[in-house]
């Protein structure tokens, strides 16, 4: 044999199963198919009529759908285009033909206000995933007599003439057994409002429409009020408390995206849904599954965004990886830092009220995406425990008189539970430091990520040491106690820190006698380390902590001057659990014993 | 017009982009689907060869994968069945002609221990989405000449003959610009190994094999040891602790399915991934997404499940639902059950050891599955504090004598931490009452599910009341307060207690004087609506709890006897703050000011 050349060739008895049953993954998708066909009729006549190439009377557009539980049917009425019985075999009977690509050859130069949407073909056939058998009775909106189609779902169709005077087309299923959930109005209901609620024409549904043909984002921002963006919102989530603000997104180059992004109000952590977001082609529901196209950090935002640039598989539910998509992520992430940046410099103070819940993406931001950083490091904000806010730029220079160490390193001090560390606050506090809070799930990786960013800054949990070395300017203090003390009042502690550290230094008198203290190095590494779920290697470790014990406070001489071993130790062991109670970590039996010992004393 | 027939035709030059670019959901899908070709072509000569229908030698029948960087190809190379130039037009020109369809067709007799994988065609044209332009070399099995096929992805191709003389087939891919990532040997070995690591074949990539062809699950558990088990286990989770036990699935009807579940152990309520269970169909990975055929509550098991007769969508990457899914389904669980009561019976002390692992699973399945609960029921167990165990009934049984109330209620006293909860139990012992622990993040879910399970049972948590209330006999215990003490008693706690109930009771004298309850009831309330993700709503109530005073503690005598309202008014205080500090509610600068307190009384 020498070279030879053809055609590959489709198999069309083998093919035609996989279109129908096999290429979406979900059975509901037959209604947004015929829904949006009928749409996209509907669309064509009114540019037609624009364009002074029908001058018919266009009458009432709605498109309807009705249920019969009785015939086991499900129509779909519009009064579009309709097709001759030519057409009917161009765009039915062959697959894939798609007739808005002929279309919209035909009509290239018209507006973008009525848009083309659906493909012919392809979608039509999604209608045997759940009916046994398909008739289209169909008028079109030129000289020439209606048809009926129909088709049981082999690859043989029989066509007809009937009567039908109105123009347009009606799509009637009859169901199959398997799928007679589908002649449940109510869940009928929920499938229209869940593709179709945006849809650009009218659907009607149990004598009521059931859609809002011109929401707010095909709209001109200049157009709208607050109120409108407000009430949108509302609409999205009827549930959902007032967004703290919003972004309008029109973009035409290089792709097309329409779409409103708001900032909700944060209350707790990451309870949040990554389904805040709504994907739409052309005003119809895709998914609400936006993970490739939202930067991550900005995937707890919610809203619309409404792209027919956005490369979807076939079934149109699932992305496809793309140039274009990567574009859209950055061009997002551009709009949102510069919303934030513009709210920051109008108006700072409303800003700050917001930062709670703002905060939360911004560090998610900084996290996860330099040039966000690069954009985000001038609305950057600390917030201190007078609840008072603080670029880092504004931050360093208020903490950097008192809070520099002898290595010239600015040391901010943090607090990740302000509650549970009041005391080491309130000991900060009477040397004048400041304490700034740091309680996010994600501070762990912000603190990391701002000290690679900011030069010579160093961010300690001020219960991380004793003040003296958390802030080392290289100063010693004298002790009062001698060494052979020292010794005394480390082995009456030893025994009751266990495997911990005793640390006994010179600390002013009025300081607490004895703290407990986690090392700020081990303790990040074990934050990280439950972060990254790896509870199972270091969760398990028992906390380890130093027992930081005052020599210079009166407390701890008049110990040593107690008589008796035993009256020595049982007044550690209460200022040891002291220590413990002031951390949160006396517990179980041992609180137990501490309050029942402390009853007996008060008997 | 009259009726006319006619037959669906499907365009090629439309439905190609589509099979090409948009059918897989997932570019890395082409290495899998080529792969599996290979395995099947390979698969095929080995089942002609036992059959005798093949005497040529068979040879090495390994399948090699290689990457040229330079050239920019990849190649799969496999010494299967190989085609003839006929064979490449009928099974390659001609999409979706399944070619594994009629190979079955022809050899249906034959058993499954060569069973046949992969679809000739479609699978085939996924190398388009990564290679600009596809060559085949291939020589038959039979008696033809050589040939290779080139198509540079229009629907045009080219067939010539060439010089090969080893039967098999070469599968050259000529990578894309924008595919070049899979050039990188590391991606295409983590892909294999992602799909192909189980392949019944030997696939060698870098002259190594990198498949295991012969995985446990296809072997019959005859032939096993519990070392296997666990070597097996090692292979998938080379980072795992040894599982407690496994299940080894095997059924011909009326489904196939083969696998192995294990059954972890698991530290952190929920801290696990429910991506521990692989897919397979005929040993190629399809998804670790079980969600539809593996009941939610077994979807915490690791393990593999094979089964060819999962259905799949035509891009295998989603699953159909299907009624096949549902029996499946319950199936797994009939089969998690039967081991369950097994390894229950055989060894209760073994089955207790594991019970922190296993009882997870058991009270989701029991929440979640009314038909699990019928098994299950058996093999349940309550552990005490004592880290005893019983099943319910025998609990009963055990706790009936002193726990029933004055209605024949049975009451169940638990602790969902024992830590924090120590000084209540402490006083249920006191009293011999027993308490279960009840501490995993589903337990209100399941306390809820066993009051309706179990008659005239209550679950009461040891700190939800006094006990005397907990389980009410209907006795009263006499006061020694009269009306005027306790008016004066309630009058010192009422403003520390702020909006809380402050309930005086009579309880034996050595109860502590103070104590704080939080109502059964609203708790659960609460953690329902936690648990809910309700916390907007309910989170944000501040926590109600009762101070119950023992007005028969000598502690409140001495306190009403006490000189001067100022002094009775700071020991009411410090009562009050023991009761806190023992349910663990004083915190931030009450705490702090506590702790000071008493380091100054200290001084």
């Amino acid at each position: 044999m020498s070279t030879e050349k053809g055609s590959i060739s489709i198999n069309t008895e083998n093919i035609f199963p996989i279109i129908k049953k096999f290429l979406y993954s979900d059975n509901e998708i037959f209604l947004r198919e015929l829904v949006s066909n009928a749409v996209d009729a509907t669309q064509k006549i009114k540019k037609l009529a624009s364009m002074g190439k029908f001058d018919g009377e266009l009458g009432d557009l709605k498109i309807k759908v009705a249920v019969d539980k009785e015939a086991k049917t499900i129509t779909i009425s519009d009064r579009g285009l309709g097709m001759s019985a030519e057409e009917v075999k161009k765009y039915i009977n062959q697959i894939a033909f798609s007739g808005a690509k002929d279309f919209l050859e035909k009509y290239k130069d018209v507006d973008d206000k009525n848009p083309i949407i659906g493909q012919f073909g392809l979608g039509f056939y999604s209608a045997y995933m759940v009916a046994k058998e398909v008739e289209i009775h169909t008028k079109s909106y030129q000289d020439a007599p209606a048809v009926k189609w129909l088709c049981d779902g082999t690859t043989e169709y029989e066509i007809s003439d009937i009567e039908k005077t109105e123009r347009g087309t009606d799509i009637i299923l009859h169901v199959a057994e398997d799928s007679e959930e589908f002649l449940e109005e109510a869940r009928i209901e929920t499938i229209l409002n869940k593709y179709g609620k945006f849809l650009p024409v009218e659907i009607e549904f149990k004598e009521e429409v059931i859609n809002n043909p011109a929401p707010i984002w095909i709209k001109a921002p200049s157009d709208l009020k607050d109120e409108d963006y407000i009430a949108f919102y509302k609409e999205l989530y009827p549930a959902g408390e007032d967004p703290l603000f919003w972004i309008h997104l029109n973009v035409d180059y290089p792709f097309n995206l329409t779409g409103v992004l708001y900032f909700p109000k944060i209350k707790q952590d990451f309870q949040l849904s990554r389904e805040g977001i709504q994907l739409y082609s052309r005003q119809v529901f895709i998914t609400d599954n936006v993970k490739d196209i939202v930067p991550e950090f900005l995937q707890l935002l919610h809203g619309v965004i409404d792209s027919p640039d956005i490369p979807l598989n076939v079934s149109r539910s699932y992305l496809q990886a793309d140039g274009n998509v990567k574009k859209i992520n950055s061009h997002i992430t551009k709009k949102v830092a510069d919303k934030l940046g513009e709210l920051f410099n109008n108006d700072r103070k409303a800003f700050e009220e917001k930062w709670d819940s703002i905060g939360l993406f911004v560090k998610y931001g900084i996290i996860s995406d330099d040039k966000f950083y690069d954009r985000a490091q001038n609305f950057l904000l600390f917030k201190n425990t007078e609840n008072e806010y603080f670029t880092p730029e504004e931050y360093k220079t208020k903490v950097e008189a008192l809070q520099k160490d002898k290595d010239e390193n600015t040391i901010i001090l943090y607090t990740s539970d302000a509650e549970k560390q009041d005391a080491f606050i309130k000991g900060a506090k009477k040397r004048e430091f400041d304490v700034i809070v740091l309680n996010d799930v994600l501070d762990p990786h912000f603190i990391n990520t701002m000290e690679q960013k900011l030069e010579k800054v160093s961010f300690k949990r001020v219960d991380g040491d004793s003040l003296d070395k958390l802030v080392d300017k290289g100063l010693t203090s004298e002790s009062v106690l001698g060494e052979k003390e020292k010794e005394k009042v480390e082995g009456l502690f030893k025994e009751l820190a266990g495997n911990n550290v005793v640390q006994i230094e010179a600390l002013p008198a009025d300081d607490a006698p004895v703290s407990i203290v986690q090392p700020e190095f081990m303790r990040r590494y074990m934050d990280m380390s439950k972060l990254n779920g790896q509870a199972g290697m270091m969760g398990n470790m028992p906390t380890m902590y130093n027992l930081v014990v005052n020599g210079n406070s009166p407390i701890i001489a008049k110990m040593l001057k107690m008589k008796g071993e035993d009256r020595r130790q049982t007044y550690a062991k209460q200022l040891h659990d002291l220590a413990l109670l002031s951390q949160g970590m006396l517990s179980g039996g041992n609180l137990t014993d501490f309050v029942n010992r402390t009853f007996e004393e008060m008997a």
